[in-house]
C-alpha cells in the first residue's frame, strides 16, 4: 500500500467522526509586524563578536496586550526567564526585548541585568517594566554587558517600524544561517485576524523547546486564559516536537502577545468556532516555525519529518517519533542517504513506548518518490539506488505504519553532520 | 577547594560509618580462559564483509556452569535474545556463540537460526543446545548467512584453546578499533578465585546498555540466585553507565558463566564476606571493560569520565552524570577541548534530577592538571590556556561537585567526533 492510500484511510475513518470544516488560513508577509498595532526593530549593540551582526531586537504594541508565555522545563533556567514569569503574573505586556549573544544563564549579576534591560525598554518606550518580556541567547555563564545594551536604547527604540519584523528575526540569531519569520491571517467573526512570529535556533534544540525563542503577535481579542491555553496546545504540537541535538536549553521560551485590535467579538469560549479557527491558524504559523527551527538545526543538511501513522494513541506515536527524530544514528544515516531502517525500529523500540513491532511498516519519502524498505517488522529487498535518491533530497520523510489504530504524530529533525560537531567543538570563541 | 581535597572529606565521612576492609584485586592474563575450566576460539566464516575479519567466536566450559544474564531493554529485541531468555531459564549454560557482521535483529528466520546457533555448537561441543548461549552484532533487518556458521563450526571447536580469548575478543567487535578483554583474581575462602571478560561496542551505545556484548567466565563455586544478584548489581555500575551515542541497541547483553571449578566454599549468602569480594572483583572486571567500551566509541578522541559528587543520593548522582556525558553539545566540547561547562550545568539541569545549581562547582581534570571553572553555580575567570590543556588529554574527567551530600556516582562516554559522523553515515556498506 502507498503512503497517501495509508494517510487516505485514515482520513475516510476520521471524517465519520464529524469534523466541521478547516477554516481557511492564508500566509502573508511582514512578520511580527503583520498584525495590527505592532512594530519592532533590530540594531547591533556590540554584544556579538562577529562584526556587522544584529543582537539587540525590539517588539512594541502601541496598546497593552493580554500575554502569554511557555518556558524551558530545564531546572537551571536563565536570569530572564524568572523576571519573565514576574512580569507576567497579571497576564499583560506591551513590548519584548531580546539579545543574542550572551544567554545570560549562570552569569554573574544576572536577575539584576534582566531588570536592567526591562527597566530601559520600558524608560525608551514610555511603559512600565512590568510589561517588558526579556529574553537572551548565546554563551551560558558570561556576564551581560548591560551598558552595551542601555547604550543602544534609544536608537533600537528610533528604529521600530511596520517593516521592522524582519530586523528582529536577525537580531536573535544565534548559529541560525538564515532568519525565521512567518505571519498568517483567518477570519474570525467576520474580520480578519492575523498571526505573525519570529524565531531563532539552532542547536541545543530538543523537544522540551530548545535553545528556541520564539515571539508571536497577534491582534486577536482574545481572554489571556485561552491565549494561554492556545498557546499550551499549539506548542505541544510544534515547538515540542522538533530535536535538533537532544539538549534542552536554559533559556527556552515561546510567548504571545494580543491587542485586539482586529475587533472581533472577544474569544472566551474555548468550544467556540472562534476559538477553533484562531488555535488552528496559531497551530499553523508554530508548525511552520518550529520545520524552520528544524531545517536550520546547527550543521544540518536536511530537514527529516516522522510521521508515526495508525497509532492506538497520539501519545505513543508522539513518544516515538521523537525518539526516531532525536537518534543520533538515525540521523547520521540520514546524511550519508543510507536507507538504514533498522535504526528507526530501534528508537522506537528504547523510546518506552509499546507497539508491535511484527506489525510496523516503514517508508521513506521525498520530491524523488517513496518507498517502502520494512515489512511487518522485516527487512524488504528494496531499491538501494531508489532508496539513495529519495534519501538525497532536502527534506525526506521517514513514514511509519503502526497498525494499531487511527491515531498520528508528527516529528521533526536534521541530519547529524561533519558540521554540527564542528560548530560546536568550539562555539565559545 | 582541590578535587583531591573534596574526595578527602568525603572519604573520611565514610569511614565512620564502618566499611570493612577492600578485599585485594590482582588484574591477570588470559582474559575469558583465565578462569580454571575454561577454552575459546575465534575464526573467520565470512559473515563480515572486509576480508581477513574474525567474526565467529565460541566460548566453552568442560563442566556445566550456573548461568545469568541480563539483556537489552529495548521493545524491539533480537531473535538471540528472545533464545538465551528461553535457554537460561534452568540457570544452567556450558558454551557461548555469538556472531559479528549481522545482528539478526528484525530479520527473516530470526529465531530459528538463532536456535541453528545453538544447535551447531552443541552437536560439535557433545552438549545440549538448551546449555548454549547465542549472540549476534551487526546490521539490522538482513537474514543471518547461517549455512556460513554452520560450515565453520567444526573448525571453531576445534580451534578451542586456553589461550583462545583474544580471538574469541576479536571476532565479536564490529566497528570496535581494538579488542576488549581484561582478568582478574581475588582470594576467597582461601581460594584464588579468578574472573575474566571480554566485550564489544562500539556505537548505538546507551546506558541501557548499548550494542554491547559482554561475556564474563569465573571458577567462583556460587549459587546461580547469587550470580544473578551480583551481575545485576555491578552491571548497574558499569555497562549500565556509559553512553557512545544515547542509542540503546537491540542485541545488548552481558551473561556469566560460573564452573565452581575454584573449589571455595560455595557462596549462597549475599551478606557473607566472601560474595561482597566476589562482587568487588567483578564489578572492578565490568567497570574496565565498560571504560573500554566508552574510550573506543564510534569516532572517539578521548574518554570523558563525569564524577557527581557530594550528592543526597546515588540515584540522583548518576541520573545527572549520566546526562552529563550523553549530551551532544558536551561531548563536541570535550571534542574540540572547549571548557563550555555552561553545558554540564545545562545537561544536569534536563537530566529530570532535582539540584540546588547555585550550590554547584564545576571542575576539570587530566594528566595535565586540574581546574575549577564554576564556583556556586556562577562562572569563575579561568585560565582558558591551561584548561585546554587539560582538555587536549587522552582522558579527561569532569568533577562536579553538588554540595548536598555524601554520595557519588561515575558515568562514562567519549567525545563527538567528525569520526563519528562519518562512520555512521555509511554502516551497511
Amino acid at each position: 500500500m502507498s503512503i497517501e492510500d495509508i494517510i487516505a484511510a485514515n482520513k475516510n475513518f476520521s471524517n465519520t467522526t464529524g469534523k466541521t470544516e478547516k477554516p481557511v488560513i492564508t500566509a502573508i508577509a511582514d512578520g511580527v509586524c503583520a498584525p495590527k498595532g505592532f512594530l519592532a526593530a533590530g540594531v547591533r549593540c556590540r554584544i556579538k563578536k562577529t562584526p556587522d551582526k544584529k543582537d539587540l531586537a525590539l517588539i512594541f504594541c502601541r496598546v497593552s496586550c493580554n500575554a502569554a508565555a511557555v518556558y524551558t522545563k530545564n531546572k537551571v533556567k536563565a536570569a530572564p526567564i524568572y523576571v519573565d514569569m514576574q512580569h507576567l503574573r497579571d497576564g499583560k505586556a506591551q513590548a519584548i526585548l531580546a539579545n543574542s549573544g550572551n544567554a545570560n544563564a549562570c552569569a554573574p549579576n544576572g536577575e539584576e541585568n534582566a531588570e536592567k534591560m526591562s527597566a530601559y525598554a520600558a524608560a525608551a518606550l514610555g511603559i512600565s517594566p512590568k510589561d517588558v518580556i526579556v529574553a537572551s541567547t548565546g554563551v551560558i555563564g558570561v556576564e551581560l554587558e548591560i551598558a552595551k545594551i542601555e547604550e543602544a536604547m534609544p536608537a533600537l527604540a528610533k528604529a521600530l517600524s511596520p517593516k521592522g519584523s524582519h530586523d528582529a528575526a536577525l537580531a536573535i540569531m544565534t548559529s541560525d544561517t538564515y532568519e525565521k519569520e512567518y505571519a498568517v491571517s483567518v477570519e474570525i467573526g467576520n474580520k480578519i485576524v492575523k498571526i505573525g512570529g519570529i524565531s531563532k535556533g539552532s542547536g541545543m534544540i530538543h523537544p522540551n523547546m530548545g535553545t528556541t525563542l520564539n515571539f508571536i503577535t497577534t491582534d486577536v481579542d482574545i481572554t489571556q486564559e485561552l491565549l494561554q491555553k492556545a498557546l499550551n496546545d499549539c506548542v505541544k504540537k510544534s515547538f515540542n516536537r522538533i530535536s535538533v541535538d537532544g539538549d534542552t536549553s536554559t533559556n527556552d521560551m515561546a510567548c504571545i502577545l494580543a491587542d485586539g485590535l482586529a475587533a472581533n467579538p472577544v474569544i472566551s469560549s474555548e468550544k467556540s468556532e472562534a476559538y477553533l479557527a484562531f488555535k488552528e491558524a496559531l497551530e499553523v504559523l508554530c508548525i511552520h516555525l518550529a520545520k524552520e527551527l528544524a531545517r536550520d538545526g546547527e550543521g544540518a543538511s536536511r530537514l527529516i519529518t516522522c510521521t508515526m501513522n495508525g497509532a492506538s494513541t497520539e501519545e505513543k506515536a508522539e513518544i516515538m517519533a521523537k525518539s526516531v527524530i532525536s537518534s543520533n544514528l538515525t540521523k547520521a544515516a540520514m546524511f550519508g542517504c543510507d536507507a538504514n531502517w533498522g535504526r528507526i525500529l530501534c528508537a522506537m523500540g528504547y523510546s518506552g513506548a509499546d507497539f508491535d513491532y511484527e506489525k510496523t511498516q516503514v517508508y521513506f519519502r521525498s520530491a524523488a518518490g517513496e518507498i517502502q524498505v520494512c515489512e511487518n517488522g522485516r527487512g524488504l529487498a528494496f531499491d538501494e539506488e531508489l532508496a539513495k535518491k529519495i534519501l538525497s533530497e532536502e527534506e525526506v520523510e521517514i513514514f511509519v505504519d503502526l497498525n494499531e489504530g487511527t491515531e498520528t504524530a508528527v516529528a521533526w529533525g536534521c541530519d547529524l553532520t561533519y558540521d554540527y560537531v564542528k560548530i560546536n567543538g568550539d562555539y565559545r570563541s
